[in-house]
C-alpha cells in the first residue's frame, strides 16, 4: 500500500474513526485504524465490535492494499504535522511497518496484519429511508439528556426510536427516558420508514451520529433491522448494534389531563433555577416551584448554607400550587426550549408534569416531582 | 453592615479572594470571604494561613461593619447573577445570615462570626521597592515551569527571588530548578531592593501573583522580609509566607565552559520535539538530538509503536554531536523564547546544557540530558 494525501483531508478522516476506538483494550487490534487504499481513494475503518465507523477520502494511491495501525497514536502524528503538508504513506509489509513522511518528519509505526481485523456481520435491513440532518439532529438532540446511565437497565441505555402515531400523523418518534423524566420528539415519517422496527440506539452510537450531522446540507442515508442501524453519508458510514432489549411501553407515564398551564420565558426559568439551587450542595437539589396568579417564585432552603428565592412575572391563572423538582432535571428541560416559551403543564404536587416548547406539539417532555 | 455595588465590581473583588481558599478545609472559617464595608469602600479577605489576599472595592456604604460568609458559594452567586445588576448586600447579625439582592432574586447565606476569622501577623519588612508588571511577570513566567513538585525537597517548591551580580550588574534574580533543570532570569535591580533578604516564594504565590500582574500598566509594591513577602496594587494586597529552606546553590550546576553552539528557530524546534515524541508512550519521553554541520537530526526510538525522525536546518559549526533530553523538557524550555532563536549550548552527553534566548543574557535555562 503507498499512497499520498493532503494532511486536512486526512485528519479529518482520521479523526471521525479514531473516536470510536475505545481507550482501554484487551484485544490489541481494536486498539487499531483499518486503512485501505484503492482506486482513487483512502478508507479509514475502527471499531469498538459494537459501533464501526468506515471514513472514505480521495487520495492519490500509488499501490494498493491496506494495513492497520495504532489508531490514538496515527491520529496524534497526523494531528501534529503542519498545516497544509502532503503525507506519504506507505507500508513494508514485510518489515511490518508503516512509513509516514511530511516535510522532513520521518514516522515508522508498528502495524498488525488487516486479516485480524473483526468485520462486522452484514446485515439485511428491513428499512432504508433519508432524512436531512437537521432533523435527525433535532431527535437525537432533544432527547439524549434523558438517556439513563443505570447499566441494570440496559434497555434505558439509548434513544428509542421508531415509527407511532404522533399529534401531527405518522412519525418517526425518539425517545428516553431514566425513569425521573422522559423526552419524547417527533418529525414527519420519511418515506420507506413505515416498516422501520422499533430500536433503541445506544448513548455512544448517538454521541458518534451527532458528529455526521453538523452540516446543515448533509442527507443521511438510514438503514434499520431488528439488530443494528445504520447511517450513512457520502463519505461516513456508521453501523452500530442495536441494545438487545425491549424499551418500556413510556405512553402510560406520559400525563394527558394534566390541566394547570403555566407560560415562562425559557431562557430566563433556567437561569434563575440556576441562581437558586447555588445555596444547595446536595447532589439532587430540590427547587420548590410556588405558583400563584402570573407569579411563579423558585426557592431552595438548604439549611447548612442558607436559602434562595427569585420570583418571575408568568402567565399562570389556575389556583395556587406548590411543586418540587431536581434543579437539574429542570434546567435541562428548559434548555430544550429553542422558542421563547416554555409551556408547563401541571396536575398536582405528586404527579408528573409535562412541558412542550410553545405551541409545539412535536416535543413533549416529562419530569417526576420530588418532595421539598 | 450594608452596601450595595455593581455586580461586575463586585465578581472581580470575590473572585481574586475565593481563588486562595482551600477547596478542602478542617477549620470551618478558613473556607469563608470576610467582607468588611467602612467609609466608601468594601474590602474582601481571604486566606489558607499561608497566603493571604485582601481585595477592597468602591462600594455605597450605607452601615459599616464586616462578616463571613462562604467563599465558593458567595462567589457562584455572584457570578450567576445578571450582567450590569445593583447588588444590595446587608446582615443580620442576631439571625447569623448575610442577605443578597439583586433585581428579584434573593438569598440569604449562613454566616460566621468575623472575630473568628485568622489574623496573618505583622511583619517588619526589611526592603520595599517598586516593580513594573510586566518585570515581575517574565522573572516569574520564566523560571515557573521549573519548580519542584517534590514535596521532600520543599526547599525547591518554589521561586528562589535574591540580590545577585547578574551579568548586566546588580540584579533582582528569579531562579527555580527541580533538579532536572533550572531557569535563571535577572530583571535590573529597582531601588529600594538591595537590602532584600533572598526568598523562596511558594508555588502557589506565583499562581495567585501572576492575577496581579495581567495589566501592563499596572506598579506592585513588593515587600520583603526574612519570612512573608507581600505585593500590593491599588485594589490588592497579596501577603505569604516564604518557604522556610535555604534554596541551594544553583550557581554551580551553570556550565561556564560549554562551547558547542547550536542555534534553532525555537518554534520549529519545540514543534519537532513534539511530534517526534508523539511515538513514544512513556512518561519521560527521551528525545535524541544528532548534530552535524548546520543539520540537527531529532528522533525517538520506541519498540513497542515505532520510530519517528526530523531534520531541521539549523546553525551549527562543531564536531558530530548525539545527546538525549527528556522531551517535555526540552518543550517547555523552548516555549519560554520571546525571540526567533533559541541558543544551545553543548559540552558532551553526559553534562548538563545551557540554553539562552538569541543574545539576551538576562534568561538562562539549564537541562540535563538523558541517556538514549
Amino acid at each position: 500500500m503507498k499512497f499520498s494525501i493532503e494532511r486536512a483531508a486526512l485528519l479529518k478522516a482520521v479523526s471521525q474513526a479514531q473516536s470510536v476506538v475505545e481507550r482501554r483494550n484487551t484485544i490489541p487490534i481494536l486498539a487499531n485504524v483499518l486503512m485501505s487504499a484503492e482506486g482513487d481513494s483512502v478508507s479509514f475503518k475502527a471499531t469498538d465490535l459494537d459501533i464501526e465507523v468506515i471514513d472514505t477520502t480521495p487520495a492519490q494511491v500509488e499501490r494498493a492494499g491496506g494495513t492497520t495501525v495504532n489508531a490514538v497514536l496515527f491520529h496524534e502524528i497526523v494531528r501534529k504535522l503542519p498545516d497544509g503538508a502532503l503525507v506519504q504513506i506507505s507500508e513494508d509489509q514485510a518489515a511490518g511497518r508503516l512509513t509516514v513522511i511530511a516535510g522532513r518528519s520521518h514516522f515508522q509505526l508498528a502495524t498488525l496484519g488487516k486479516e485480524d481485523f473483526p468485520v462486522m456481520a452484514s446485515s439485511d435491513y428491513d428499512a432504508n429511508f433519508v432524512c436531512d440532518a437537521p432533523v435527525l439532529r433535532r431527535l437525537f438532540d432533544k432527547t439524549r439528556f434523558a438517556i439513563s446511565t443505570e447499566e441494570t437497565r440496559y434497555y434505558l441505555n439509548g434513544v428509542y426510536m421508531h415509527v407511532a402515531d404522533g399529534e401531527e400523523g405518522r412519525s418517526l418518534r425518539c425517545v428516553a427516558t431514566d425513569g425521573h423524566r422522559l423526552a419524547r420528539v417527533d418529525a414527519p415519517l420519511p418515506e420507506g420508514a413505515e416498516n422501520m422496527p422499533g430500536v433503541i440506539v445506544p448513548r455512544k452510537t448517538v454521541g458518534e451520529l451527532r458528529k455526521l450531522l453538523e452540516d446543515d446540507e448533509a442527507q443521511i442515508a438510514v438503514s434499520v433491522s431488528e439488530t443494528k442501524i445504520r447511517f450513512a453519508t457520502k463519505d461516513i458510514t456508521l453501523t452500530s448494534k442495536v441494545i438487545d432489549g425491549t424499551f418500556p411501553d413510556y405512553a402510560r407515564v406520559i400525563p394527558t389531563s394534566n390541566s394547570r398551564k403555566l407560560e415562562v420565558d425559557a431562557a430566563d426559568f433556567a437561569r434563575a433555577v440556576d441562581r437558586v439551587a447555588t445555596v444547595s450542595s446536595e447532589r439532587s437539589r430540590a427547587v420548590k416551584l410556588s405558583l400563584d396568579e402570573d407569579r411563579l417564585t423558585l426557592s431552595v432552603n438548604a439549611p447548612d448554607s442558607g436559602n434562595a428565592e427569585e420570583e418571575l412575572a408568568v402567565a399562570y391563572a389556575d389556583e395556587k400550587l406548590e411543586i418540587g423538582f431536581n434543579a437539574k432535571y429542570l434546567q435541562e428541560i428548559a434548555s430544550q426550549v429553542d422558542r421563547e416559551n416554555a409551556v408547563f403543564l401541571f396536575n398536582n404536587a405528586g404527579d408528573p408534569t409535562l412541558m412542550r416548547e410553545g405551541d409545539d406539539r412535536s416535543a413533549v417532555y416529562v419530569v417526576m416531582p420530588m418532595r421539598v
